[in-house]
Order: structure tokens, then sequence, then C-alpha cells
């Protein structure tokens, strides 16, 4: 099993320090085990303080020996109850909580326990520091990229007409899980989870549901509304996949086409559109452009090739993003959308995603996952790009 | 697809008002989807306001057709900002909010929308009103338990030496999700998660992780350190397969063991150790008796056939409880567990897990999700309950 080397764990508490003194903070804690995970290497029942002057104490409640294992820190220690830490923060004025996660319960709790200290939202902070990936996070998702390329070469050898989508998203599951894929994609968000057997053909491609994305699909029953469903996959129509995959906790997401027999044109000419913006996109990435502007120009492309009202779902259900940021959670930043107003740097990767949606009759796209390294971008999801047809 | 019928909803509506008047709250929100789900009958983004006098409404940020769709409730609307609803809470003073799960930063966002109100924790009402299943409730996850039976069925046909267990997980989740598993087990928890793929064989049935369970596993990776992993499965070891399956959000919970060649008599006696104390257990339940009571009652059980050290863990890794509520989660109400001062009451729902952990060399035991009803338990997963030596 890979641990996450001390260097790389260094590195990411000395740049966290750094936003924790431009932001006044003194301290800050993370309760929430994705973060913690990113400035540990640990997802032990656990919780984070980071004095900005001292060592970072991890408490741990349960297993403080894999915690001590998996995490390079100096200082991995037993704690049982909370009222345990009070010494260690002594003289802390001014302290960042994961307010956007974490239940107003928990933060009252720490708030009777921490007494009169101000409470600063370390969000944004945290977003900040994901918004770009080390050498070490990229081999992770070049690695959740390479599971997922294993398992797109083996969909023309069981993918059958009259399979439901779901059957289909359970063997993917199978031919996944044994190459290292965790099976969940986290998403930094209250009511929104992912599911990797995203797979719509014919008209659950056009099927909207409760995820701000261009299409949602049937999904299996009104609690799992989104994703592959008991529809059963047909001759000719698009068969849209969408299997993202985990590893270590980083993601990789992608989009392929596929059918059986044939795929009617205008899902064959709205792919190649796709594909196109997808590039033209990408070529203009590193221009200093906002993202907002490169979405506004993708808007621009798809209206020129005649798919304006198909680009990213249709009426009132278009969505107002290209493509969201990518790491251990499925929506950090960069967004390439509208309100964007940043330029994409060195070390973002994201997640590329031009698709086209016609109501009632299904949808095709591409999907990549892109990372920009000295100076370029590079798709880490290599993945033959040519609809597959069976 | 099945939904929820109108009067199942009314009748939940009902009782939480009956509740609700009880704790003299004259409003309440639901903004967890899980527990709006409970209430409307849809997941779709959005919701919920109960007043005590008037019609729920669920207000509606997308899907609003599916929404409307799914759910029976007839004030389903859509809802663009917040402070869209001002005009509907007008005259509430005191008002529910699940404080226990929704973030601090949405918390103080409808305190600051709803001004000079009173915000009190609805989540202790909710447990309250789950801890009993309704006979629709019931019906789901006997269909849930109907799928694990099918595919533990089919374990037999596939578990070989050599493979990895999480090979096996993959396996299993090709088998269920064409019958309708929809693959997550939700938790009403912040940094609990719950995969169904719990497989452990030999060494790794002892391994200690963050969750709160006699045993975690070694899971794939720090990012997902509980359940199968990538160590081959070998003859002669325990194989204690806890595969979770979840239908129309509802889960049945269950395990059994396995072994390949020969099982070790320190596991077959573990065993039935195990089912006894699960059968006498059951026995006592519904006597009146606290579920504190029930609890001290098994461990002496374990204690008098010898197992006192192995019994839910050893050392300081025992945990304090034999059995858990299930339904929409996996920590429901009731806890077979220390410091449960409440009894066993017609309509609940627990997955009760006796096991014995031994270090370094394993685990055993069995686990089946059990329904009260007319006054009697009823084994939902009814699964051979024989171990299975391949």
């Amino acid at each position: 099993m890979l641990y996450a080397p001390k260097e790389e764990i260094e590195g990411r508490i000395a740049r966290l320090k750094t936003l924790m003194e431009k932001a006044s903070l003194d301290g800050a804690f993370f309760l929430y085990k994705v973060d913690y995970y990113y400035f540990t290497g640990t997802m032990q029942d656990a919780f984070l303080f980071v004095p900005l002057k001292g060592k970072p104490i991890l408490f741990v409640r349960r297993e403080i020996n894999r915690a001590r294992k998996e995490s390079p820190l100096d200082e991995v220690i037993p704690v049982k109850v909370f009222n345990d830490i009070k010494p260690y923060i002594k003289g802390i004025r001014r302290c960042g909580f994961e307010l956007d996660v974490i239940p107003y319960n928990l933060i009252m709790k720490f708030m009777g326990i921490l007494g009169n200290i101000e409470f600063v939202d370390i969000s944004p902070i945290i977003k900040c520091l994901r918004k770009t990936k080390t050498p070490f996070e990229i081999s992770l998702m070049e690695k959740a990229a390479s599971i997922a390329k294993k398992v797109y070469k083996k969909i023309p050898d069981v993918l059958k007409e009259g399979m439901t989508e779901i059957e289909l998203g359970g063997l993917l599951e199978s031919f996944a899980k044994p190459l290292g894929h965790e099976g969940i994609l986290r998403v930094r968000s209250l009511n929104y989870e992912a599911y990797s057997w995203h797979i719509l053909s014919g008209e659950t491609g056009s099927i909207v549901s409760q995820s701000d994305s261009p299409m949602g699909g049937l999904g299996l029953s009104p609690a799992f509304p989104v994703g592959a469903s008991m529809k059963k996959i047909r001759k000719g129509e698009p068969i849209l996949i969408d299997y993202g995959v985990c590893y270590h906790g980083y993601q990789a997401d992608q989009t392929r086409m596929f059918a059986i027999g044939h795929m009617p044109d205008i899902f064959v000419k709205a792919y190649e559109v796709c594909r196109d913006v997808h590039y033209k996109v990408l070529d203009k990435a590193l221009t200093g452009m906002t993202c907002s502007a490169l979405f506004e120009y993708s808007k621009e492309l798809a209206k020129k090739a005649g798919f304006k009202d198909a680009y990213l779902g249709y009426g009132p259900y278009q969505v107002k993003f290209l493509a969201h940021g990518i790491g251990l959670e499925l929506n950090e930043i960069p967004f390439i959308a509208t309100g964007m107003d940043y330029p994409i740097e060195e070390g973002m990767v994201f997640a590329i995603e031009p698709k086209m949606v016609f109501p009632k009759i299904g949808a095709s796209g591409i999907e990549n996952t892109v990372v920009i390294e000295k100076g370029k971008w590079r798709v880490l999801t290599d993945i033959n790009e040519e609809i597959v047809i069976l």
C-alpha cells in the first residue's frame, strides 16, 4: 500500500501555513476526513489541528497504530474526548474550521470547548490549496486514468444488446475494482453523490435529474435517481459511458460513446462537435483567458456548429459549466463556467466534458481528465476517442 | 419504478406533526436528502418545509417534473433562491432543523433569511420516527434481503483460491447491481462511509480500522481503509462476507462465513457460539429488557462459551454494540449496545451481528437483518446459515 511521502505532507502543511498567515489565522482544525487526509495521509477516525507556529497534531480516535503507519506527521496522538485537546490550543485567538461541510452541532461543540475564540471558515483556503496538484497527486490520478483505460478496453467484449444499463455498470465495477478502483467518487456537498456507473443509453441520456449535470439518467429508484438504470440497451442508440474511477482517493473522469449496430447521425455529428470544442478550448486554456471567457468561447463554438440548443443540456436544463476541477473530490477548482473569473493555471487538473443533449432521444459527448503541466495541457485519460460501434 | 404511496407519506407527515407539537415546534425544515426522501418520496435537489398547521411544501431546485412524479405531496413547487421561501414561513417562531448533519454555513444562511426564529435540532424527532418501520418500508427491506440471498447463492460458484478480496467484491457488485442493488450504503455521519464489499479473509479479519466495528479490514488504500483489499484469498482461512445491499434506499445487512478446503476449528467454534448468541438474544428481545441489558446478556453468553476476549473485537478494540438499527441509513435506532436504555419495539428492524475476532489470524461470525412484527422477530435475510466449505 502506498503512503504519502513525508516531504509531500510537509509541503502541503507549509503552503497551508502561508495562507493561514495571510488570513491572520493562528490555528486551524480539520474535521472532515477528505481534508485531513490531504494534510496527513490518513483517513482514520481523527481530526487535525494545525497551529500557525509549531507542529500539526493529529488527534486519533481510532485506530492509532494505523494512523501512525499511514501518516508521516510527527505528532499523531490518541484522543478520547474533545476536551482532551484543550492543552494543545492555548493562545489561539482566530481559528479556521471547515464551516462549509461540518455540521452545525459539531461546530457548536468545538465553540463550547474552545471558548472565546474567533471562528473563521477555512474552506476557501482548502479549495485554493487543492486547486493545483503536486506531481505525487498527479501520479495517483494517472493511475486512476490507467485503470479507466483498462476498463474501457473491455467494454466491447461485454456490451450486448438487451442487457440493462446497470448490468453493464456492475460488470465495469467487477473489472475496475480488482485494479484498485475504490468504488465511491467523493463530492464536497451535503446531498450530491456521484456514482461510477453513469451509463446512459438512448432516451435515458436525455433524462434530467437532481444533479447539476447536462444529463442525469434514470437511475435505479427515487432514492438513487442518477446514472445507470434498468433500461435495456438497444441497437442503434447512443450509449454514453461516463465511468469515473477512484485510486487512493484520487479520481479520473472520462466519457466515451458506444453503439450497437449503428449510431444515428445526429449523435455522431454532436460527438464530433464536442470533440472539436474540447480541443479548441484546451488550446485556448493557457492564453490567460478567464474560465468564464473560456466557457463563453465554447458556447460560441457549439453555436457556430449548429448545436446551440443541445449544448450542455436543453431548454431550462442547460448547465453553466464545461469543466470541473477533480482530485480527491469531483467538484474542486477550476470550473470552466459562468462567473469564474480566474484563469487556468499550471498544476490544475480538470475534467472537461462538452456534451449535447436531445430531448427524448439521448445524449452524446466526450470527457477527459486533463492536467496542466510545463505550460501545456496533457490528457490523463488517453483512451481511444473514436466512437465504438459494435 | 416504485414510488411511495400517498397514504404512506401522509402517515409519516402526520406522525412527524404529532412529535413536532409535543416539542412545541410550529415548523420544520428538512435539507438533508435522506430525511426529505423519507417525508416526500423524492431525492431530487430540494428541501422540505413542514408547518405544524397546513400542508408540507417541497421546494425543488432541480428537477421539478421528476419531483412531482415521485412525490405524492400536493405542494411541490420550484424555487430558485432561498429568499423565495419567505412568504411561506410567516408566523413561524420555533423551527426544527437537522442540526446534526447540516453544515454550519447552511444553517447560518437560513438563520439570516428567517430572522428572529428559534432554531431547534429536529434530528431526535427524525430518529424517533425512523426507529420503527412501516409495512411498506419492510417490503423494501425484504426486497433488499432477497437480492442479498441471490448474491450469496452465487458465491460458491465464483470464490476461488488466489483471487483477491476486492476481485470477489467486484464480482458480487456485478451480481447485485442488475437485481437492483444501489451500490452505496448511506450512514448518518460526516466521516463514516460503508462499503458493500466488506470481505475479509484470514488476517484481514483481525485488522482494525477507523470504523466502530469489531473488524475493519485492510481496504484498498489509506483513503478507503475499510473492507475488501488486494490480499489474496487462501485455502484454510476464514472468509467473512458482509455484503450489505440497498434497494430503493433501504438496506439489508448480513454476514456469512466461507472457506476453501477447510476452516480451522477455532473459527468454526466461534461461529457456532455467535449463532447461539444471535438466536438467544433474539429470543429475549421481546421480554421488555433494555437494549443495554440485552447487550450485557450477550456478553455473558460469549463469556460462558469461553470467548470473552474475542467477542466483538479484542483488547482495546472491542466494540460496545451487538446490533444496529437499519433502514435508509446504517446507523438508525435501535442499538443493542451499552447505554441504550430502551427496549426493542414492534416495527423495529436491526442488524444483529455477533462476531469474534482473533488477533493476527482472523474473524468469524454471523449477521442478520431482523424485523419485529406481530410480537415476534423474523429474519429478513433468510440465507443459508451453515458455514460454506468449498
